[in-house]
């Protein structure tokens, strides 16, 4: 298997991401494809025939247009890396660029699976039970109808089932009650679309989220990265507000140490789950959407992500449950 | 001062609330109306000229389709006790029952204030700093215009300066990036409304919410309601993760034990700043809405918040604001 990773565009320079790349290369037996600018890339890269360049210099910034800036910069490391999936050359595309950029360069460069109106950015939540939660869509659209968050409900429930592994997801619908009457006009129409989705359970408030109650919840991209934020938000002031708890009792200073390096690794975790690597449904390949501060254990976990979805052949099981599940939309629209 | 007290209507019996009602009274110093039934009510009622009871029985329930159970439940504590305010008879009203009822009988019972399309529930949030930041709306309305969100900003600001008492108050949009073009439609509407609003100083992501960077921050009550019990869910999961590493690892069981009070509290105070008492703003008189939940001592602070609308004047303020302020968006638009 290999994997394209995209080595510039993110906030980090190139060789942090070169290292992720390496440390995954190394962890999962995969082959990776750096793409980027070889002058950088070379020197670090030791020999293996399993790693190789794709000099691709040009890079997509976050200021950049997303549209634009695709079709504009034909030999950047985004545009050209997908271009490798495209051709069967690789099997999955990573990058920690411009979220815009990564989903017109997928949406232009693999194009979207028959059926799919809009993809979704799917992403994992810790839950207090220790199994994760997946929402989608958490920042591809800004502005959904009632249809596109049906097929997030589809694509989620392959993913869960293909790569969680979870054979019966239970789904819920993000919402501000658990009443079936609550939630704003989208929300409301989505729900009567739901309502005899296999595993449906109905509405599901952020709060419970975390409970572990759901496998997926489906919400346009603006609540859904709104949601990330805010939880990530949540996380901050409770570390932050124990962290002072303990430096200022010296008597709890030195042994809470432990503590503090635990609450790290937790707040991270919430990082990784938020960002680690989020796959991009809907479109005809594996992409993955690093987040933007990704350093090398971000990228390394990205990868799995990816050779995970390779390794359960996404694309083609949402391919075929898609065929079936759009035609009962169109009946219900 | 006098404050009307709805006993009927949250989760928690009367008495619970009447205990609330008396802590208040002779924490703040307030006259305190009990709404609710009579027989309930007074025996648990001391002998003291400044504690009344308004006998109105008819219970709004939680499953009540909130329009109709106003205009029908002519007898209910929340119509009942709205009417008292209306009447001058009491100065603010506060209730823990059905959100949507609480607002439906002071839209109804106390009209609008002229310029204000719809009122807008206002909460506050915690932060690292120790200040804290108002959102508004977080629950009275799922679906806005961007002359909403503009009228939310301006009693927002009212409020910050009148009863938080900040001077110059910062002002933010919630959005899931910092960039002016990003955004749903609606944000990136209401974002040309704010541009030359005195102390604007553009999108805010919920993470940065916490940092207090801002004093106000404007949104939809969909995305405040989601922001709100995101946030919530971030908390609890930090501490659920705590609490099991303190009783995973026997050697700091006890040793930590005043840290777990203080996650304790620190998790009462996120409630307490959830529904602790939010306004509700664009009203004309003060209606403060108290999560269904709300135990004695919420519904203390919530007289609390009632006790400093009513000090600052606050419905007059906003009207006398608003009439400038509506002016210069009736241009705009």
């Amino acid at each position: 298997m290999n994997i394209v990773l995209d080595t510039l565009g993110g906030d980090n320079p190139a060789a942090e991401i070169v290292r992720g790349g390496l440390l995954a290369a190394d962890a999962y037996g995969v082959g990776v494809t750096f793409a980027g600018d070889e002058q950088l890339i070379k020197p670090l890269l030791p020999d293996n025939p399993k790693l190789s360049i794709l000099h691709a210099p040009e890079v997509i910034s976050m200021e950049d247009a997303p549209a634009e800036a695709v079709r504009r910069k034909k030999n950047s490391s985004l545009v050209r890396g997908i271009r490798l999936v495209r051709k069967g050359e690789s099997h999955a595309f990573v990058s920690p660029a411009n979220t815009g950029a990564v989903m017109a360069a997928s949406l232009f460069g693999l194009g979207r699976i028959k059926g799919i109106e809009r993809p979704g950015i799917a992403a994992v939540l810790p839950t207090t039970t220790g199994k994760r939660v997946l929402v989608i869509d958490v920042g591809a659209n800004t502005d959904c109808t009632a249809e596109n968050l049906f097929q997030f409900a589809m694509m989620g429930r392959v993913y869960a089932r293909g790569v969680m592994e979870v054979a019966q997801p239970r789904l819920a619908l993000v919402n501000i009650g658990s009443e079936s009457h609550k939630g704003n006009e989208l929300v409301k129409k989505t729900r009567a679309y739901l309502e005899s989705f296999p595993g449906f359970v109905g509405n599901v408030e952020p709060n419970h989220l975390f409970g572990g109650e759901v496998d997926v919840a489906v919400c346009d991209g603006f609540v859904g990265n709104i949601l990330f934020k805010a939880a990530e938000g949540g996380v901050a002031i409770t570390t932050s507000a124990l962290r002072s708890a303990l430096t200022s009792q010296s008597l709890y200073k030195l042994r809470a140490l432990p503590l503090r390096s635990g609450l790290r690794r937790f707040r991270e975790e919430m990082n990784l789950a938020r960002f680690g690597g989020a796959p991009l449904l809907g479109v005809r390949g594996i992409t993955i959407v690093a987040h933007g501060h990704s350093d090398a254990q971000t990228i390394k976990n990205a990868i799995r992500v990816a050779k995970d979805a390779v390794d359960c052949n996404l694309v083609h099981r949402i391919e075929s449950r898609v065929h079936e599940d759009v035609k009962s939309t169109t009946t219900l629209a």
